[in-house]
């Protein structure tokens, strides 16, 4: 299908995604710059991004499951990949044939890593997850201390960073983020001549006590806001068009779409776009989201359809919208943004639902 | 990656989707029972859900787009193949080549399709659809009132079905449902010898009344209940399940994720799940869903990440939960509907997010 046909337009802008990957590694230096491109690189398409991050300079990448390391490590021969989730039962052996880095979650997963890399001389690379408050994964207190206490533990391990993450570093003034540092600290300061990594893309942003030796940029490479409630420093990276599929009259008292949750006061004019939740347009934007078109903007009335969304065009300019013409659902004029805060979710969501309907067009170096 | 070392595994249940079907048929006989496989049929896969409902007799297919529509041409020569969105401008050629049947929106796609069919000396197939209410696609009240006035309109087409589509057929009570079919016989009546099509899934429980010559069952095939409030007429089809990367125990006064939406008032045992919100277990079911592991039922504690959802399983016996095992995520015992219920949506957005990541796995006949 040509995205002359298409219903629904993707665009992604791998320029900007670069672009962003440069603005947050220099922001960290001289910290290393990591790039997370888990969930298919947040919905983009870690086929094109991961490319277009290593040829800016970009040497270890994050992603969450075995299946996306393997993905990745197909992608990309001679970059450092790490899988997040840790060591399951089983998957050494397929780590170290494909090179990949384990982040070890657990004593249980740093034994099962030093086993399978002594049976073949290695010095198994990986990377150790302490748990300072999320309290999802990485070493608890008490398993933290077990390796502090004895330090042997890790032998015959190349440790390339111990890494924490996170609950709250979108919101500066919360105090779990001082206790996280805190703990991190002390984490590392037991475990002498380690490097460090706490920082994803907010705690960037928290200053140059959070950079450590790595920081770990996932959202703010993709455009999201690191900063709420402050002027983003990111570009945005993509852009969502749908296709009018029909332009119609409707009566004063009539309603629109499923449940009949809106109805006109007076005589209006809805646009009805064939894009919806199977495409990942959250179905919690019904009569709350907008589009725009030619600098206007039209808000969504009616719930959104599997397939359909349905806009207001009552006020537009005559002739302005039309049959297979386009209205942008998201961009920089209505940001991920802005959907999340519309949606009551965040932007992140927003970008990993993206579906696989869409017609797929990468601009800019790499596409 | 084999299913062994999977993240999450999403097995859909090919017998259950035709038995399905077989009850939505032999409950609207006399009438033809289509089955609606849009959005990949609903998220379960098209490519194995619409052989296997053509196995059992299925010969009238509805997607939402063109592109649906080429696929499951590609995937079965023989059957009817409807196309929900219409005739977009420059579309035409493509559906005629593809033997894909148009359904006809306004009276230009009415006028688009007789042209290019003249062209080419066939009858084109076509399906109308005149709206009663929705208010979201198909013709308006004053186009149908043209219709009826000059039947020549339609000279030269082959239409299957006069259709529409109602907006609460799930709430029987709610009097749009009378509207919209007394709206329809009108139009009906108007236009003598044509066969009618107005009940998706639930209103062909409202009764014969609102079966005429064709149903059009979509969410009912695949075990969304039809009938809400009263039991679940169908089967289930799919069942979800995610692996524990990790059992942790947690301090009483201690968070969990992100946002450290929920504490620990007691010391506890939280189990990390390899699904996230980038999986389509949407994040709106934060704090508030269940998982089942033989036979108990653990609640989600935090906020549903995008790669790890975080079960408390305090309470489990000693030994249950281990790492990587696997929980029930989704299944008989916590329906599609029984999260659609906590996550404030409908099970339809339920099954369309199911996501890419999982290990996919098929059972019954043509699995």
């Amino acid at each position: 299908m040509t995205t002359e046909a298409a219903s629904s337009i993707l665009t992604i802008d791998l320029d900007a995604v670069a672009d962003n990957w440069r603005r947050l590694r220099d922001a960290a230096a001289p910290a290393v710059c990591a790039a997370v491109v888990k969930a298919d690189a947040y919905g983009l398409g870690i086929d094109k991004v991961a490319p277009a991050l290593a040829d800016v300079g970009c040497a270890l990448f994050f992603v969450a499951t075995l299946d996306e390391g393997l993905r990745l490590r197909a992608l990309l021969p001679q970059v450092d990949v790490a899988v997040l989730g840790g060591l399951l039962p089983g998957t050494a052996p397929i780590f170290l044939r494909d090179r990949l880095i384990p982040v070890l979650n657990d004593l249980g997963q740093v034994e099962r890593w030093r086993g399978e890399c002594a049976k073949t001389g290695q010095a198994g690379a990986a990377i150790l997850h302490i748990d300072t408050g999320m309290n999802r994964l990485g070493l608890d207190p008490r398993e933290a201390e077990r390796l502090a206490l004895d330090a042997t533990l890790l032998d015959g391990l190349d440790i390339r960073y111990v890494m924490t993450h996170m609950a709250c570093a979108d919101t500066p003034s919360d105090p779990l983020n001082e206790i996280q540092l805190a703990r991190f600290k002390a984490a590392l300061a037991a475990l002498p001549g380690l490097k460090g990594s706490l920082a994803a893309s907010s705690a960037i942003f928290l200053g140059r006590d959070c950079h450590f030796d790595l920081v770990r940029p996932g959202a703010a490479l993709y455009g999201i806001n690191p900063t709420p409630g402050k002027p983003n420093p990111m570009r945005q990276t993509v852009r969502l068009e749908g296709r009018v599929l029909q332009v119609r009259y409707v009566d004063s008292g009539e309603a629109v779409g499923y449940g009949a949750s809106r109805r006109f006061d007076r005589p209006g004019k809805i646009a009805t776009i064939a894009t919806g939740y199977a495409d990942g347009y959250l179905r919690s934007l019904s009569n709350g989201s907008l589009a725009h078109l030619a600098g206007h903007r039209v808000p969504m009335m009616g719930r959104v359809s599997m397939d359909l969304l349905t806009f207001d065009v009552t006020d537009l300019p005559e002739g302005l919208v039309i049959p297979g013409g386009l209205v942008e659902l998201l961009g920089e004029q209505y940001t991920p943004d802005d959907a999340a805060r519309d949606a009551g979710t965040i932007g992140y969501e927003i970008l990993t639902s993206l579906g696989q309907r869409y017609a797929r067009r990468y601009i800019g170096a790499g596409a």
